[in-house]
């Protein structure tokens, strides 16, 4: 017997990303009277989002679906919501879920838009959300895949991943989220959707350096082809599968991110390639590049498993102020000639 | 005992490829007196290189060391030559190769710097030269990677693979083409890079395609995605290797070749996407993408393995004429939902 539809989906989250994904889902269940609402953090947003339809701090053209809602109680978004979806900064999830926890409804679904890993704790999204809320990983998932928010928002065909150990669940939401410019597949390895998608922001970091070098595009597809590498072993060494590396939440949102001038990882990295401090790209751009926060607490995952990662290793340094972007790019190219068989292992 | 080195190296074909990697193989070997000669077709361009040490049809701002000769007699470049680099239009080489053999020394190497599938008969270019000259697998070798001729001739950090079934004759190529800027590793699976390098092509066509009628990054990696998972599925059904297409010579190259400009099957493939009939695409471009003329090869070998290749299928149909590119667009998104698992079976 399959799930019964939800009476109400929540957003936790306004940003692009979230705001992106809430007109995904009231496009997608249009014809099904089933209220999304948003929850923001600001009284202002709520109220533009609800009066304009509109979020222009990070969302300027688009207007969204009038299925959708915001509010800034948390308690009104989340009282009759069977799916949560988490869209808020990675680094405040623990604080946050916190507050949420005590007006989840009993059987609630979470799904994770996040891309990060908790710093000090070294914990994927999905594990933080289990941690906090005791809820089982039947009831949580991730959705991932090459999906640049802007992209989305302006209704370009798009694919992306809803991850969960449970594949009715998957599918549940997959088929809450089908919209026709936007296309979930499923899978059941969580661990490997969820790395692939915070390794990814790290690797741009790296191509972006590369780009604001100067370099071109043998060389930041080297980084890319690498990059993919050291991920995969990390979710190999962690118990997650090489198909799902080599799929679109993989190779896709690598490729997605790595390629688009929209990307804030790729933007961040461009910037420290030409030469800025750390302090001076983060005081440019409105949003910190998740990949920045992540960096370190990915190579302390890696470390402790006794995985290679160069390129992590290397972006790490230069953001820490141990390597300079040029001494980067050479430690990155420079190895002995050898089989190309031994440099993937 | 390692192979010594050669006395002469021989590079037949002055297009843009064949001249860039005549100069990658001029600085690698610059203080070991090798001399390095090119044959070009046409009198004047021999001429040009010898004299004035530019090509300026296809290498417009490329000063070419001095140790590069050119000759447009095949006795002239062929004899002495120890290692033979072959940069020649795909579907010629049977044809031109017939003139070459005679004059190939007693244990010459061969270097295929081709990328295309022979018309006719679905062979490789390695498998061409064998066919023709007899030489055997273990001197024979092809050079393959994410290279942009444009990029490696401004000197930009550029990593390839050389494969060769014999590791020795692979290592002995790579040491002879090891430039500051261009760093070759090793593989044994000749296949696996000699497909990934032919089907990349195809892809790209596709990719361009899908930018030429204005979609995003998120469509064109998710056909990249996909685009390397039929290269897979075919490589493996030839008996190459899973490791090869994700590797430099396969993903690498693929990344390359769909994000670059400078790429003459992405190119094509986006006049394609705005609209533009075939002819009209040959006619504007130089030389004709390598893409359009091995796609039909590729999905009859795909066919006759019982390999599934929607993007390249959808490819040919375009250029034959029985499909629209607004079709094939909409041909290539829209599947069932299902596991994406499923999807890369």
């Amino acid at each position: 017997m399959s799930k019964p539809l939800p009476h109400k989906i929540a957003v936790m989250g306004a940003g692009s990303w979230g705001t992106t994904f809430a007109k995904v889902l009231a496009d997608a269940v249009s014809d099904q009277d089933i209220p999304v609402q948003i929850w923001a953090r600001r009284e202002e947003a709520a109220r533009e989002i609800n009066e304009r339809h509109t979020n222009s701090r990070y969302l300027r053209d688009t207007k969204l679906p009038t299925n959708i809602s915001a509010s800034a109680q948390i308690a009104e978004v989340l009282t009759g919501a069977d799916l949560v979806v988490l869209a808020i900064p990675s680094q405040s999830l623990r604080e946050e879920l916190a507050k949420f926890v005590q007006y989840f409804e009993q059987d609630v679904v979470l799904l994770s838009l996040m891309k990060g890993l908790e710093r000090g704790t070294d914990l994927r999204m999905s594990e933080v959300m289990a941690e906090v809320t005791g809820i089982p990983a039947d009831r949580i998932a991730v959705l991932s895949g090459p999906n640049l928010a802007m992209e989305i928002a302006r209704e370009q065909p798009t694919a992306s991943v809803v991850a969960c150990s449970n594949a009715q669940t998957a599918h549940w939401i997959a088929q809450l989220c089908s919209a026709p410019y936007f296309r979930p597949y499923t899978n059941d390895d969580v661990l490997g959707v969820e790395l692939g998608g915070i390794v990814k922001n790290i690797i741009a970091l790296a191509v972006g350096m590369c780009d604001g070098m100067g370099m071109g595009d043998n060389t930041k597809s080297t980084v890319i082809t690498r990059g993919l590498a050291e991920t995969t072993r990390l979710v190999l060494a962690l118990g997650g599968r090489l198909e799902t590396l080599s799929g679109l939440s993989g190779l896709g949102d690598l490729v997605a991110t790595c390629s688009s001038s929209l990307s804030r990882n790729n933007t961040a990295g461009r910037l420290l390639g030409q030469g800025l401090f750390l302090e001076e790209v983060n005081d440019r751009m409105s949003q910190t590049a998740e990949g920045i926060k992540s960096a370190r607490a990915v190579l302390d995952l890696s470390t402790s498993h006794q995985v290679d990662m160069p390129i992590t290793e290397s972006v790490v340094m230069v953001l820490e102020g141990t390597l300079s972007v040029e001494n980067m790019a050479e430690r990155l190219l420079s190895r002995e000639l050898k089989s190309e068989g031994e440099l993937q292992k």
